[in-house]
């Protein structure tokens, strides 16, 4: 028997004459005839026609929606309209039964709710299909962007004993027992006697190992798991999300700004050429959806166009200070229908602040530069004025900041100076700060949050529907 | 000015008569004339000439070990021998001073012991650089072995609620206050107010939640952290590290294997041609490394004669039952020189079984099959003789076991009679337990550490120095 094709290739049409075995599940068997059979390679699935007159019905019975069979066939130009080429069934085998009475799948449509429940079976539907097919594409175009261009991926740990970011709440990971811990003199929890020594935590970010690697290296990145122990049970927030966070020696913020802008573009870029269909049936699922809502709460562009829009267009580059400014004299502003009203400069903007630059006033990406120092973190580099620093973040339509970054700090003394102001304590960061006493050099990088961009490319509305098994409070299932 | 350029990009000669910018750390600086700089882009250094007489002498003062700069010279052929090409220096730039009285690093032969201990600089030497870019080799190569063949990168859960793979320790994840986690009416932990609602570990395997995904989408990979909370002490052990596992349904054991020798040498190919450089200096490392161990305990052959002997080779597969025959009947087991003697079958392989195998034996590497049941997971298929399972082992010289994999038990009935044997809970893994109830089919996979995989390109000895900030007992630094 030839071995197994899978159903993309055989779609090309190429082995039209020839006999294949081709494998999968069942996702529709129409007048005892037509099996529709999908195997997770594409978004399509392949028409299989059964000589039913000449199969044992009680075969038959058992190709029900969600079953695994193996067909032998040989490939033919379809006569119906949905598909160029099909399958006529010589032999069918089934693998594994599937009781539609006990399956939770069913072959209509479910919410997204109910399939979040069972994400162990999502997989099999088109829409989840597609998700984590674009999700894989667009990790592979990660990585494929920077190794062309000489980074080094460097995996910065997960279990770290410093909580000097200060991104968020940390979860702490010990060997205790729980019910009792071993205890100092004083009554304290002895941490110098769990696992590592000192007490630990789950990292919020890999940036300061990071750049220890690019004092070295020049170019390195990170994409790995972050974690953030924070009470949101929203449709953003996750427990434990994936992060890409590229460090490079010799870059000032400009730098920055382009690297970041040139990788948005290129990962969009690559989905739309190497996953069109599954954008393509993601556009039409939104479109669906959008039309359960009123006319102005509608998307203005389709998934497909909102995509084409962002390669298209340079994204508008501004400064905080310039933001400010705009959104002040906005008439949203003046009618008063931010939720906060923009008083004036210093004020740390809110979703709706960025969704409004983007959305309505420039109508396209934004890249918001030079933040006041005292809302962003100690390890930005101030500006000559002494009030803002050298950060910048994206903001995409829907999304909001999608990118932050900055230029960091590179002046031993200015960045200690900005962590005793900020009760960022220096003995802890003893290895962090050797990068400036030892051949210091100006370096920038960012950080992108991978579900926010999946969000972005598949057009889905909840973050959990686009990692594999969420993370958030009170959800560890699976 | 121009823009810079990397070093890697200046060696090849192809800017020679142009202006260029080149900007790196100092490793060497001689007669006050020659700087070999480094970028980290590459393990060579450029050598950059300085018209010492036209230079101010407090600038010339500041070029020392480690100290940054920026240079803008003219790309010459180089009159020395060490190199074909060097950069007579118009400009140079001091971008960050290097104190050499504080600067941990030395220009000279410093113990990997010692730079452990500075891993947040050990970047900058020669074999730290090496080992990184390899290790970021290799990871890309993983993605792309993947990614051409269609397989979907899925990232598996870190925090897990399950301990039911059994493969180990496990470090708990919460957010409790330590000193007084909250209790039920029965004095035990109230696991219930924790932040996920239950008890939470970190992953030792995503393996469980990787045959999720191959059961509707074909082929999937993991590549991820994973933990285990034992105290072990060694230069093989880590806390944290990375693992691959790959996921192919209508995989029976012989593809497995196929997929698996196929993956070993394509990523150790991949290394050598992409990084032969770095493969050749650490080659120079051990050979002189080796110089100092007595004769009988050298390596027979050099790194690079190992990683091409690997790809020339057929890996020999057998069976664990032929293995324990050839050991028994060895001299190594009559003459007493194993520690652990092998009696008869049924025993679990020590790691001077695999390595004599490998090294004494067969002379290459060997892939095990078809061990007892008794010693290996519950998940592994259950072959027709009662006693033994689908399992397999991959085994290379000096490494040991460098992959472990299995042909999963699809059958519903099996797994859960193999589970009960074994006290697997049933219940906690009702979501695993569905791929055999809907639509199951023969599956395999395997599980590749990825430090293990470093370890062996790089020919280092201690686990700790291939990755980038290790964890281990007491050991969570940076």
């Amino acid at each position: 028997m030839s071995q197994r094709i899978k159903i993309k290739a055989l779609l090309t049409g190429e082995l039209t004459g020839k006999e294949v075995t081709v494998k999968g599940w069942v996702r529709a068997f129409r007048q005892n005839r037509f099996i529709a059979l999908n195997d997770g390679s594409t978004n399509n699935n392949i028409q299989i026609v059964v000589d039913f007159e000449n199969t044992d019905p009680a075969l038959l019975k058992r190709i029900t929606f969600g079953s695994a069979i193996s067909v032998v066939g040989e490939m033919v130009p379809s006569l119906g309209s949905g598909q160029k080429v099909e399958v006529n069934a010589k032999t069918i085998e089934i693998l594994g039964d599937c009781n539609p009475e006990e399956f939770p799948l069913q072959p209509k449509k479910q919410s997204l709710e109910f399939l979040r429940e069972n994400a162990h079976l999502r997989f099999r539907t088109s829409t989840f299909g597609s998700i984590f097919r674009l999700r894989n594409t667009l990790a592979f175009a990660v990585h494929k962007f920077f190794n062309d261009r000489g980074f080094v991926y460097l995996h910065t740990p997960i279990i770290t004993a410093s909580d000097a970011e200060g991104a968020g709440e940390m979860f702490r990971v010990t060997t205790f027992d729980p019910t009792k811990p071993p205890l100092t003199d004083t009554g304290e929890v002895d941490f110098k006697q769990d696992f590592f020594g000192k007490a630990t935590n789950l990292t919020v970010s890999g940036q300061l190992e990071g750049e220890l690697g690019a004092m070295a290296l020049s170019d390195i990145y990170t994409f790995g798991p972050t974690f953030r122990a924070e009470n949101s049970n929203t449709t953003r927030h996750l427990a434990e999300f994936w992060m890409i966070e590229p460090e490079m020696a010799f870059y000032d913020l400009n730098d920055n700004m382009d690297l970041a802008e040139e990788m948005l573009k290129y990962l969009i870029g690559y989905a739309l050429e190497h996953n069109r269909e599954d954008i393509e049936f993601l556009t039409q699922r939104l479109l669906e959806e959008e039309k359960q809502k009123p006319q102005a709460e509608r998307s203005e562009m389709t998934l497909l166009e909102k995509l084409q829009f962002c390669l298209d267009n340079d994204f508008q580059r501004l400064t905080y200070t310039e933001a400010i400014e705009i959104l002040k004299d906005s008439n949203h502003n003046k009618k008063k229908k931010f939720q906060y009203l923009i008083e004036g400069w210093g004020a740390d903007l809110q979703s709706e602040h960025e969704r409004y630059l983007v959305e309505k006033h420039f109508k396209k990406p934004v890249i918001l530069t030079d933040y006041p120092k005292d809302i962003k973190s100690f390890y930005m580099r101030l500006n000559e004025d002494g009030k803002t620093v050298r950060a910048m973040d994206i903001l995409f339509p829907g999304i909001g900041e999608i990118i932050g970054g900055s230029q960091r700090e590179e002046r031993y003394d200015k960045l200690t100076q900005r962590m005793d102001e900020m009760g960022v304590p220096k003995d802890e960061l003893w290895w962090y700060l050797d990068t400036r006493r030892f051949g210091a050099c100006e370096h920038a990088g960012f950080g992108l949050g991978f579900e926010r961009l999946v969000l972005f490319v598949t057009g889905m509305g909840n973050i959990r529907d686009v990692i594999p098994f969420p993370r958030a409070p009170k959800t560890a299932e699976f």
